[in-house]
């Protein structure tokens, strides 16, 4: 059960809207993997714009919820007026903050990341910040009150997976609210990752849009991120540097 | 599907028989891993003992394919032995040859396992090999006739996952029939990314009777086998060293 | 040649000065390493208490730069008021701005990390930070006027080396002052990897103080440091998937 | 020190003198890296067709070992023809079997480089083998009673560095004989990672013949391989995963 805020879910895939080959593909991905939280860029919406075509029209969004982000921001003043148009559209209950600092990497502004957190969650808004693997940052932003804390694994649409291990279990270690990785993963086996290390959640967007069969990967994804889920409470072997025998002699019943 | 010889198997997990804490938990894994294949050391069973207890005699095993293997032997000669006592039992139609050269790595000998496979395979068994990720040993493995091939991902119980991908994809690159990779698995990400890399199928034992909770370790390795499987097949995107952005600019319908 | 504003250093190696077995080891290790800056916990000095033992009394000051740190500061206030005795001792020209968030990973505080070496900068220092390897802060602290960005390889102490290439190339592309890196380094592979990746020069301490012989592995960092600087400047191989012959064929003289 | 059979050397780099851009560069190159030990394709030596341009004739010879390698040679029958006809030559002591088992990998055959090892060994060579870096066939080699033992890091020219560094590290601790990494390295922190795990020195051509500035390069990795070896000597310090202050609390004069 992953819950954020008051809100509960039993998927614990977050799933991207953008840049599937049509709306077909989107809408069956969708379904196959099994996502409760659709996330999609305010700013790509045609909320209000009726002439627009809208890339959620054929979802039946009552399924989900959304997670707006507002992606294309650059600074926090832009993220909170991208995320108040969101809320006065009457979409969402959630608000994915996501201040770009750089073009070429995609990585977030942490200075303004934290001021439009922080500027959101007075106003009401519960706050999922897209944040660095800084470990500090990401305390910054659960002591504010943020509601989940999303780390990049790499950056977005890298497929790089997931860089810094240990910065990212440091980070949940920490952190008392879900800790949702966001950004870089390529492969099931990347969610797995994310997921044994504890994360509570993996959101996905290039991995499947961009995939070559993004409707099976959408499968892949939900159940690696469900066998990453089981391998975390089952308790792994510990590593050792050298073997040790599955059919032990001592065991044996004759020789 | 995967196919070994004659034999086809929906399951891709092949699950071993050692170690687990008791019989039902041993029973409750094997049950929810989905294997069709379990593995056993012929020198544990109390095959020509009635006296002594059965480690399998709780399964159903007509519901499996058996696959005993040769642990404990040093050489081809032991190998070939052992592999006999199986057949004369009556419970195996295919043999998994395990000649370890050390014991502290419990990493197989190469000379040996080649000659007993040779031996194996004019006696009529299907044999899969054991071996180390030798390129060129591998290929002589296939070469020879055997029906699988058996690369450790690392040692024995060790936990460490697959350290060298680029060998195991060459011998996937170079291999028709399937490649299974035995030992060193530690974690339902080490058995997707197996799968990623095109492999037929992960053979699991410590992995699973180790952990804190075998029965959802096994679930959780059935579910990230299949998830690395259906990645593969879904066709990954590729690792870039910047960003792309899911939201991308041009595609936005307004600003 | 490196360049920290106007001061300029023919070593690439910056040393610390803590936890050596003795003070002879210490002088020793300091002059085989040759480095030419020094940095010290200014709340480990007996600048103002003249009955304490003076760790840096055995060397001959006057051949270094010395490079006092904040350690032990928690916010950007006690970062200020240490760099501020640090020059009221007549010591330094430099401050290593090191404000730690967490005791149990000693990462820096990215926020006040970056109010202290603001403060500083207006107080006329030349300011070393400390930071963590998140891209976007290290931009921010080189657009304050920092002198040289400092981004850690892994935790302080931890020998775990250079977690995240990827940042630590990301930001040595986005830097124009010299980055340093400092903390997490254990072997004399990983300084060459930082000094290959393009960085200007690389803190090292309990590597060398906690090496089982310190002076030897202090001779080791300066080789590897050079190493890594020269491949750097030499242009290495691109990787290849697959093998080149060093002997092709083509250039056979005969066969 | 390096011995090899009942040779001595001070340096521990071995250098290829294959595809440099030119005769001067491979000349600077080789005397720069301080190698004692040159080798080279028999195949591509004009010892019998004094017609042919001779790719040594710039080195003075007699400075250096000569390792001739049997390059080329797809068959234990071929690599003991091709170091007889280098013994003929008069030039040589010594002879790197290498025996290639696919042209795509250039990895080597097992059980060819068995064979010809052992046939050569019978004939009084000194033998050093190319091998993988399969633990038991290492074991083997060295049972034979060959020279040295020359496990790849990854496949040749490949750049790609050690890729199993526990492979290495087993084979290290198991073999009495020199081990000398043998292709694949890209980066003078490559080599010196294969000298902290113990190696007995490290051979190159590709990573330094196809640098940018072959010369410059050729420094660089003397310098890592020189402080990789001092590097494994001093003892490094533990990898933890939680940080070990350098400046300690309890240790301090004054607060």
């Amino acid at each position: 059960m992953l819950r954020i805020n008051n809100f509960e879910y039993s998927s614990r895939v977050l799933l991207g809207t953008g840049k599937y080959p049509d709306f077909d593909t989107q809408k069956a991905a969708i379904d196959v993997s099994g996502t409760e939280i659709l996330t999609f860029s305010v700013r790509r919406m045609n909320i209000f714009e009726a002439s627009q075509p809208n890339l959620l029209e054929k979802l039946d969004l009552a399924k989900y919820s959304l997670l707006p982000n507002t992606a294309g921001a650059k600074s926090a003043e832009e993220a909170v007026r991208i995320a108040k148009l969101a809320r006065a559209s009457g979409l969402c209950d959630m608000i994915k903050v996501e201040v770009i600092g750089c073009e070429k990497t995609l990585l977030p502004d942490p200075i303004e990341t934290l001021k439009a957190s922080e500027e959101l969650l007075k106003e009401g808004f519960t706050v999922l910040p897209y944040t660095s693997d800084d470990v500090l940052l990401a305390r910054r932003l659960e002591e504010l009150g943020c509601h989940a804390i999303m780390p990049g694994a790499s950056p977005i649409g890298s497929g790089q997976g997931i860089i810094n291990r240990l910065n990212l279990s440091y980070i949940i270690e920490q952190t008392t609210v879900p800790v949702i990785v966001d950004a870089g993963i390529g492969t099931p086996s990347d969610a797995a990752i994310a997921m044994e290390l504890g994360a509570a959640g993996v959101l996905l967007n290039t991995a499947v849009s961009g995939a070559k069969d993004p409707i099976k990967m959408a499968l892949a994804m939900k159940l690696s991120i469900q066998a990453g889920r089981l391998g975390y409470e089952a308790g792994r072997i510990p590593i050792r540097r050298y073997a040790t025998p599955s059919s032990p002699v001592e065991e044996m019943s004759h020789k």
